[in-house]
């Protein structure tokens, strides 16, 4: 980003707020009937889906905490904001329907990369037809937060929880798990001047970067009842087994040999002499699906996967006791989840 | 806030994620029936009130920016947060519904402020019947910023907008303006050590502290199809004038001598050797609600003032004219409003 000659690049503080709104809007396509009031009032106006339950989801991206501008496109965070989001309404069996965009951005943010994050989001937004209702923008004396809240609709029969998984229910995960961890190693490693491996990582850090959410595999669940319960893994398969291991009120084995890790990820971890099935299931960003099957119901899953866009892979069970464990080479050992402080 | 003895106090960073989640939940009354999915999966799942159009709106409060913490009490601070969504549902005629709570913190920020903030939050939430139905909670190493997002409702036919008002509209304007910008300017004297005047101006601070959103009033005035435009005052008396102008097309006198300034804070602006209707019209922080009321429908104002628990005054009209100006002693000014850099 450097510029070694000509005028210094100009920022978001140069502009004022209605004519950051202004370069926000050109970006986005007309807005649907549906859309009463849109962007420029004091709140948006919508008519609900009919006959649907609403779903609202809110996840803030911050910098320094989730992201690196040091290694992370303005596209890739507004890609990723939004993601985030758009996963958790798939993990509740939900369309996306809307979203609004809360920037608090340091003057100093530079207005190209402005209109990179402002793109990246509203691609993803058009690509799951997610209209851009409204947000507000301010200043912040500190690091760029890019907060996202989410507005989708579901049948009520097509809801999908954490807690609805049985002993005996089988585990899948769509996709595959440990790109975007390993992405991210790559990225920090090259950050320290730490020679990479291999070209065909590069998928890693795209995995890492343009996290892709499983919103049309969500919603197939949903709908065909398929799964008795399910949940994203914004913070790593592990956990996401804890959570609905817990909800649930059951415990659950995961087969380490049946895990889907990806093959350059896998190739990562073990070029960095590290373990790829623990680096696996700990490892977070992927936004794939964890799901909780019930063996009669499993045909479901051939449609799913059909039109799903994304394959599903049979990873466990869950047990009547309350241990989450990890089944290996014949021996259980706890599938480490530890005590994380906020801070 | 010293402690100057025993052991430092506790800090959000001394507690997991779900530990302080339990924190805000434990403060939160039982989810009503339409709350379908609450706190603790991936999103929340609610049923749309019936015959109803949906309204959002979302906005952050930025430490240093919208709050300073050296004189805003922690409660203020949830508080505020609250209330600058409220009152923009207020403006578009909506009754809230909902509001989800996307905080950053820094990891060491006192658990006691915490709880405090949420208490400010959660108590005006119960006042206005808001269900706090989810949100999200992070770390940030910069400065606290509190996102909310409110979701309300209003029938079709209730909706207010900015851009209805047509010449000979008068404006009104509720409550009093300029409490809350002198409030925060004794808070600031304060700071700085300047002494303050008179003790009666605690009713400014009490205002600039917790402002009281205009639901009740909001929602009488789209009922009854009184004002053809309405917009609050977040931004001041005189942007908002601006506003429902440009959106309306037209321009607007407004008439200085009958402006409904705050006695108190008309005491504070003379004692600072300032012009109290210069102050009081660029004042932001009011979260009054600017109203046009076609004359012949000027009668359904009674029921809305009976009923609305806040007085509303005449204070100007919109005119066939561009020009947004400012009636004072026989002469006309234009009402100031600069560019306001995002800077």
């Amino acid at each position: 980003m450097a510029h070694p000659s000509g005028p210094p690049p100009r920022t978001v503080g140069d502009l004022s707020e209605s004519e950051l709104i202004s370069r926000i809007t050109r970006q986005l396509p007309a807005a649907p009937e549906w859309m009463v009031v849109g962007i420029g009032d004091d709140a948006a106006i919508v008519e609900p889906a009919r006959n649907r339950l609403e779903v609202f989801s809110v996840d803030a991206s911050v910098e320094g905490i989730h992201f690196d501008r040091a290694f992370t496109p303005s596209s890739a965070i507004g890609h990723r904001a939004l993601a985030v989001n758009l996963s958790d309404l798939a993990a509740m069996g939900a369309a996306p329907r809307l979203a609004l965009l809360s920037l608090a951005m340091p003057a100093r943010f530079p207005l190209d990369e402005f209109d990179g994050m402002i793109e990246g989001l509203t691609v993803l937004a058009a690509r799951h037809r997610t209209v851009i209702a409204g947000g507000n923008l301010t200043r912040i004396d500190g690091p760029l937060v890019v907060d996202v809240t989410v507005v989708g609709s579901v049948k009520r029969r097509g809801v999908l929880t954490r807690g609805g998984a049985r002993p005996g229910d089988e585990i899948y995960v769509t996709g595959s798990i440990g790109a975007a961890a390993a992405g991210l190693q790559m990225q920090r490693a090259r950050l320290a001047s730490t020679p990479t491996a291999h070209p065909a990582l590069e998928s890693c850090v795209q995995r890492y970067l343009y996290p892709e959410p499983r919103v049309r595999m969500g919603t197939l669940l949903g709908r065909n009842r398929a799964a008795t319960a399910c949940m994203d893994l914004s913070d790593g398969l592990a956990d996401a087994v804890h959570q609905v291991a817990a909800a649930s009120g059951f415990g659950a084995v995961v087969d380490a040999d049946a895990l889907p890790i990806d093959p350059d990820a896998r190739l990562w971890f073990e070029h960095c002499r590290l373990d790829p099935v623990l680096e696996a299931v700990s490892g977070g960003d992927d936004y794939e699906l964890l799901v909780a099957v019930r063996p009669r119901t499993r045909g479901r899953l051939a449609a799913a996967t059909r039109h799903g866009g994304v394959r599903l892979t049979r990873i466990g069970v869950f047990t009547e006791s309350q241990a989450v464990v990890l089944r290996r080479g014949g021996s259980e050992r706890p599938l480490g989840q530890g005590f994380r402080h906020f801070r």
